[in-house]
């Protein structure tokens, strides 16, 4: 069963069986020192298993004491409201970005949720790239460091390379990878082709191949299979990846392993203010608490299946204040009530200020949205 | 069996077939009459059935006599130079674009071929892209009417609305439509919603549905067949589409129903000299005559199966002469060689001038090809 502890979230029995089932790598003592080390810093999702696990991490940090520089490329496709567990790969992404001083190519494949989702317009989805965009720069992305590439509007430049990669792939791949059927529309069998490109496009342009680096979702980790598979064939190397469990929603890990934009109830937004977040943990929260406040004081609460204590081993950075409300809800000191108060308070600080920095970004999109391809000289 | 007078080239029975396979109409003699008094005039391609078949285009001249103009769509998949073969539907959509001062959009899919052809390479059909591009201009298209649309450099306008077709088709239809395998490439599976856009590209941004010709080789039907199942769908018109036979290689119909570029001995090239036109001509033109002078004189020659002969029914306009070539070659007063040398004149006077032309479009070019989506308002 899980391990959990103020200093290490290990991942579940599910997330080990990922590493073993995708063939992934975990990310072990050495590898995290080793992180460290080059990142002058730790990072607390390195600390807590947040992110677990990898593909050929050792190699790209090998070519980077080389001296041969990595970018980062992640990306999102806009279908909704970006939730906090959107941030997770960005947030660390991000923090990749000031200790490297990588650039960041991010991607919003606008088509891509309209392809796989039945009533979603491009219309919807360009709505929603304009609001994802904002949360994304919120997080304070070096302007002069990242740049936004958008499926439909730079098709111009992804299509032919998009092409390229998809001459290599065969519909019996995408079958096995991502269990298509001969249901499944054209431009959803396509569409892996045109996310593998971020991870060469640099490359194309700047004159010498970039070692790359994709922080994301180990649910994404088919894509990039196929990626890896097919980039060496174009003269490429393979992209290198990190990868981070789920924030899981606010009903809890066995219910709701990954937030959905889709319920309401158990996902907290971007732009939720103070009073819906605390409405939403108070009523949602699944609890690890007692019935009663006198059964708890005296049997304890259990922190590995209590949803704030977990969200706060994502959002509270600080371990030894991690650790005594880890033992304090175990001993029955704090109550889930507290617990929840004390999540509700860091979420909503974070929350506030993010929302400043979003409405900021409004006059920044610009800076950040590809011009021509000219940018991947600087890569 | 087929039918073949001066004043007809009467499908063989595969091109009646295919009509019953395809599902579409043959242009009957009301038709005929109905084109040539809108055109004011007549062409030899019509009398002579070489186009036989369409798709919608009752329908089409109902909207132009109602004031609705339509605009032309063809195209050209770079892979190889452009043989005689290619020009039959771009010649007579230029005698359309003249007759109807209708527009013409271009499509060159520089990508198809890449992706449906083991060793071409992107470059490659980069290079024939630009050869088959002096080809086109060189029939005297408009270059006001005339807009130029490449697949990867326009990529921009046309993913965004490939990818609206694309959600529309399954696999399973371009298994049944194309024959494809699990085995097919995902650029090769998606390919056909990037031939589909042009059909409706203009409408997209003319403010306004604009009906569409396709004037086709018969095989590509089923590309537009696709499409016609599609455009009701995103709110657009079918296309319309009337189709050509092709032009049988050299070494004659039974061998070789169309002629076929990666076989220099079935294809005459338009940038083929004097010389290698008569060499071509008078070595592998399958010969409908007799084994000797003394027989042929006799017995006559064959106009059905002489490919010579075949060939005027497309380049010869005047009927009185090709008649009188068919009764004399029938009748034996024409020997083989005499009738290829009026095939091989016909040939060179066209093709000299064709490659004056053809030097001379190296400095058009850049008129034809689309600037940005603003040229569609035209339309």
């Amino acid at each position: 069963m899980a391990t959990v502890t103020p200093w290490e979230v290990k991942g579940s029995v599910d997330y080990d069986r990922l590493i073993k089932e995708f063939g992934t790598k975990p990310i072990d003592e050495a590898l995290h020192e080793r992180i460290k080390r080059l990142a002058g810093k730790d990072h607390h999702f390195l600390r807590r298993g947040v992110f677990f696990s990898h593909r050929d991490l050792d190699w790209l940090l090998d070519e980077y004491e080389k001296g041969n520089k990595f970018f980062l490329y992640t990306g999102r496709a806009p279908s909704g409201p970006v939730h906090l567990g959107h941030l997770l790969p960005w947030l660390f992404t991000k923090w990749l970005q000031d200790r490297f001083k990588a650039r960041l190519l991010f991607q919003f494949p606008d088509e891509e949720k309209f392809l796989f989702k039945e009533g979603l317009t491009l219309a919807d989805a360009n709505h929603w790239l304009e609001e994802n965009m904002l949360d994304v720069i919120a997080l304070g992305f070096d302007p002069d460091l990242t740049d936004f590439l958008i499926d439909t509007r730079h098709a111009g430049m992804l299509y032919p390379e998009a092409v390229k990669v998809a001459k290599k792939v065969t519909f019996s791949t995408v079958k096995a990878a991502f269990g298509m059927t001969n249901q499944a529309n054209l431009g959803a069998i396509f569409y892996t082709a045109m996310q593998a490109v971020p991870a060469f496009l640099p490359s194309v342009h700047a004159g010498r191949k970039v070692p790359c680096l994709i922080p994301h979702g180990i649910d994404q980790d088919p894509h990039f299979r196929v990626t890896r598979d097919v980039l060496p064939g174009l003269g490429q190397y393979k992209p290198a990846a990190i990868h981070c469990r789920f924030l899981p929603g606010l009903s809890g890990m066995a219910t709701d392993g990954k937030m959905s934009a889709s319920d309401a109830t158990t996902a907290i937004f971007t732009t939720d203010d103070p009073k819906t977040v605390r409405r939403k943990v108070m009523k949602y929260a699944f609890s690890g608490g007692q019935a009663t406040i006198e059964e708890h004081r005296e049997k304890g609460g259990d922190p590995a299946v209590d949803v704030a204590y977990q969200w706060l081993t994502f959002f509270e950075e600080d371990d030894a204040k991690l650790r005594r409300l880890h033992d304090d809800y175990k001993s029955g000191k704090l109550l889930t009530g507290e617990l929840k108060q004390v999540l509700i308070d860091k979420l909503n600080a974070f929350l506030t200020s993010h929302q400043e920095r979003r409405e900021a970004a409004r006059k920044l999109i610009g800076r950040f949205i590809i011009k021509d391809s000219s940018v991947f000289k600087r890569y």
